[in-house]
């Protein structure tokens, strides 16, 4: 496979073509944001983590039966993926409230839900990624109400195998994030990354956040936050 | 019928019980409010006002088969209303893109929709009445799927009347928000008001705005504004 033009830069990514259309090269790059990018910083070593992470999760998904974009691992950052068009919905599960849901709903952080909860934010980084329903993604010709009840059920049976993988490693996965994207044939396949800047993970015991809030609220070290959850997950980085 | 005890005062309006059982007694207020109470003015007339705009849409509602809580007007500034317990939910229906609707999906102002959209926010001061979905009402056992169904269908029934009522009179029905409550016998029924305090109302030619935006963005008079109304919808205040 041969590393071609730069495609898009994302803030956690770049995207390269190759010589095959209907792959891409994924590069993962070091910086952190939050909040819709107004706090950012340079953080060594994590683009390596979260490659390392997603590499490992999307390799259990698909030991599980759930197709995603993922190819391979191909070096400490990079990965080989099926090329989609990115459907710009994020597609967020949550088992526990945490986040903007806790605020929403005036539940307190850590509050169990009746069962997992699935919400749709319009990918925008303008808009401010805001929550949307139906009725919005109708209006906006996102997708189809079919394809949004189809997102839900893959994002469901996503959680409730990730929500298990952790629970062998005594951590509650209490959100997450995902992304889909279409194919050139029309699949709809699950993309981007599952990693800890797009899930909440708490050590089961402790509550200890083993995810992006160590750098959102200043509590910690990012870097060791991730190596730590790399290595309970069974995970080594390429180095 | 006979006033009894103060069961509640709201923002717009006081609710006395009656000596039915079944009946409340609703007394219009003065007092102007916007931005969830951050925004406060005691407007003299405007209770009158909206006391007979509520009445007169109502009755039209009426005519058309749409039952709601309201019995009959008793004086300038009062109802007699059936007695319900309010559903926590604003039901917004929109047929043209404004306020939040506007910024959260990034059309500007005055962009007319696909098809009218409903949307359902939480009912609660404290959390500034959020938008929520499906999810977050079952989450909150706010109401069942089948009821928020029942609501939305009621609400675009609403919309059509009072749509089609408004344009006879060259004003367009830009969005309004209603409110519904379940009786003693568990029938839900629409309920609160149809104001300018609760609709955008916008003239069809001139586009210029009938309604609470005027208190809201400082353009003009509300009392002038909502007299104008009221006289284009060929009611009368009772003095």
């Amino acid at each position: 496979m041969e590393k071609r033009a730069l495609l898009y830069e994302g803030k956690a990514k770049r995207v390269y073509a190759t010589n095959d259309d209907s792959v891409v090269w994924i590069e993962y790059k070091d910086e952190a944001t939050a909040f819709n990018g107004q706090k950012k910083a340079e953080i060594s070593g994590k683009g390596v983590l979260n490659n390392a992470i997603t590499s490992l999760l999307f390799a259990r998904l698909k030991e599980e039966g759930i197709s995603s974009h993922f190819i391979e691992q191909i070096s400490d950052r990079e990965q080989l993926v099926k090329k989609v068009s990115i459907i710009p919905l994020e597609v967020v599960v949550r088992n526990v409230a945490a986040g903007t849901l806790a605020s929403r709903i005036g539940y307190p952080e850590g509050k169990a839900l009746k069962k997992p909860l699935v919400e749709f934010y319009y990918k925008d980084d303008e808009l401010g990624d805001p929550l949307i329903t139906d009725a919005h993604i109708e209006e906006l010709q996102i997708a189809g109400l079919d394809d949004v009840r189809l997102l839900e059920q893959k994002a469901l049976k996503v959680n409730a195998v990730l929500s298990s993988f952790f629970a062998d490693m005594n951590i509650r996965l209490i959100d997450f994030k995902l992304e889909f994207g279409t194919t050139a044939e029309g699949e709809i396949l699950l993309a981007d990354e599952i990693s800890p800047d797009t899930c909440r993970l708490w050590d089961a015991t402790t509550y200890e956040k083993l995810d992006k809030d160590v750098f959102r609220r200043d509590l910690g070290s990012l870097t060791d936050t991730y190596k730590k959850l790399l290595s309970r997950l069974g995970g080594q980085q390429h180095v």
